[in-house]
């Protein structure tokens, strides 16, 4: 039975869990605390940053991969010198790690995305809002997720905390143009080392406050589907990714696409996969780290749409609400992630599966107010 | 968080744990060993016919539920008489347990069966044969599953053991017509205590050896399934059920309906609603027992095939040989239960789902054969 091991024990490890049960593979979850997500595979429980403690994570394991991109690529290469697969690589990881690696990467390779640059000081970002504002964003190359690590800036005063702690980033941060988009997408793709690759339908993805809110899938005309299919197979092939890849995408007035940010797991974007594909993203992953060969990406259904619950206060646990809402719905499908409740935390999502987007939509709507209502809505 | 306990370790509990991480509900699974099948969610090893272990194993549960029948009745009573809330009941549980008791509660309901009787010593089974012979079926009450505890017999020579042994079967032996039927069907049910109850597509049966071979779904015409789903219903109330309810059947060249066996868990004919039905028999097993609100049983394909998986040697892993049958066929669904292996035990299935029943069910046996030939067919 192939073992797989996960550094992190949040919600993405933690859905790769009945994956992993229904193929036979062993699934062990570094957790960073007893109460993790994924606590019920929880193998080991503690700091994920010591070698040691990885060394002996990875004893026995088939393939290593993450919850979180949050392990530094020093200790990854190190794992990978002493024999352990890791996968996504430490040299792939490294561009879904920093930013700022990522844009030179894709630039390199001819991918479209935002007009970009390198700021070290003051005057580069002065310069960059000349260029390009009035407004831009500025993002910490690491560390950010959730719209954290990003900011729309028209005044270099807007990022003066960050210049003095620049050191804390890599001695850098990023610039981008505030792309006016008309909408956003995400390509979900998987690729396993010995090169086959397949990607999932489309999905247009909707952010409220930074944060992923809605996903529909399929997205997009014919067209625009290739081409997202087009440039994330040449991300996962640039790039050496194993594993599932999300490229996250504007879709600009005139019908580009340009790359935004690149997730190299499972991605909040691809979760719509759990219910209304074939094959799902967690199982996928799981198929794709330890090269098996890959499973049908096709919906078995026209539409699909995920809604995500995120905590409306730090009391109360939304899934105590959600039989109001399966009394009403018999047709959604419910996740929980056990997590405490905090305000804006992603708690659980729901994922319908049918003929009209539409109603679809608004039907998990409708669920969502009613779970946040506490069954009063 | 809703807390279920499970009395089993066997592939079923095992298949209850994905639904159960989906919902966010914590499964605790009381396995015979550490090495069992759902040991991904043992709470607790080791013997569950001794009450103290039973009254133990039940603090902080908010169901008790079973993968097998064989937890004796008296012991379920008296944790009911604790307070424990065991689902099904021991009462219900009890016709699935003791085919005899099983046989006279249907014939009180008015339920169609093949004719039967008691039979306590050798002029009975005489009796029988000369009245529905020349070959009658002979079951042991208790403690049969696969094809074990059931013999065709046309002589009461054949049961000379089990009738100088008849004290351990509960004193008597339960004789059957041998139905001459044209196939099989299992209609597959779930009932909470609150009184829902939803039924799914019925399915079509086909055994080898005794032992569940393949499923296909939906089966018969619309007539047929509406009278699967009147009896399935009215066992289901009448027996005041709890949970998945499994109404085993034959149809005769007349085309009647007549009630084979009854299991109340998930159950080998239910595994196809994993991956064809928005919910599974183990997603509603769990919301039956906790008394939630039923989820849709309706397909989103037209047809599904299950394919079951038995041990082709003691050596051999089926599992290992998956890989060669992903390749080649990257739509099936594949399920391991991750059990030691043994010639002829359950060790796995196969899930199709799709447009074309007859294409599915011969690609299933394809990749079946691949598997049992090691990759190499």
């Amino acid at each position: 039975m192939p073992v797989v091991g996960v550094i992190g024990g949040g919600q993405l490890a933690r859905m790769m869990h009945p994956a992993a049960i229904n193929l036979g593979i062993e699934l062990r979850v570094f957790a960073e605390s007893e109460d993790s997500s994924a606590h019920q595979a929880a193998y080991r429980v503690g700091n994920y940053s010591s070698i040691d403690a990885l060394n002996e994570f990875c004893l026995g394991l088939d393939a290593l991969t993450f919850d979180h991109e949050h392990v530094p690529q020093q200790l990854l290469a190190t794992l990978e010198a002493n024999g352990v697969k890791v996968r996504p690589g430490s040299n792939a990881l490294i561009h879904a790690q920093n930013k700022l690696i990522m844009r030179e990467k894709l630039q390199a390779l001819g991918l479209p995305m935002p007009a970009w640059q390198r700021a070290t000081e003051a005057s580069d970002i002065e310069k960059f809002i000349s260029q390009h504002g009035p407004k831009i964003i500025v993002k910490t190359p690491i560390g950010g997720y959730d719209g954290k690590g990003v900011r729309v800036v028209s005044d270099v005063g807007q990022v003066t905390d960050w210049l003095e702690n620049i050191s804390s980033f890599g001695g850098a941060l990023l610039l981008e143009q505030k792309v006016e988009f008309v909408s956003e997408c995400a390509q979900l793709s998987a690729r396993r080392p010995a090169g086959e690759f397949r990607a999932w339908p489309l999905a247009g993805t909707y952010q409220h406050n930074g944060v992923c809110s809605e996903v529909v899938a399929p997205f997009g005309d014919q067209t625009l589907q290739q081409r997202a299919v087009e440039i994330a197979r040449k991300v996962a092939e640039g790039l050496s990714v194993v594993g599932v890849l999300a490229v996250e995408m504007f879709v600009s007035a005139e019908g580009d696409l340009l790359i935004n940010e690149l997730a190299m797991r499972p991605h909040n974007s691809g979760h719509f996969t759990q219910d209304a594909c074939v094959t799902s993203q967690f199982e996928q992953h799981l198929r794709a780290v330890l090269d098996l060969p890959l499973g049908d990406t096709a919906m078995h259904a026209p539409a699909a749409v995920m809604i995500n619950l995120l905590g409306v206060d730090d009391q109360n646990n939304l899934q105590d609400y959600f039989p109001a809402a399966m009394q009403r719905y018999p047709g959604i499908k419910f996740h929980s992630y056990q997590k405490s409740a905090r305000s804006g935390r992603k708690m659980g999502h729901l994922n319908l599966v049918g003929n009209d987007l539409a109603a679809l939509l608004e039907q998990g709507r409708q669920a969502r107010k009613l779970i946040y209502s506490r069954g009063e809505g």
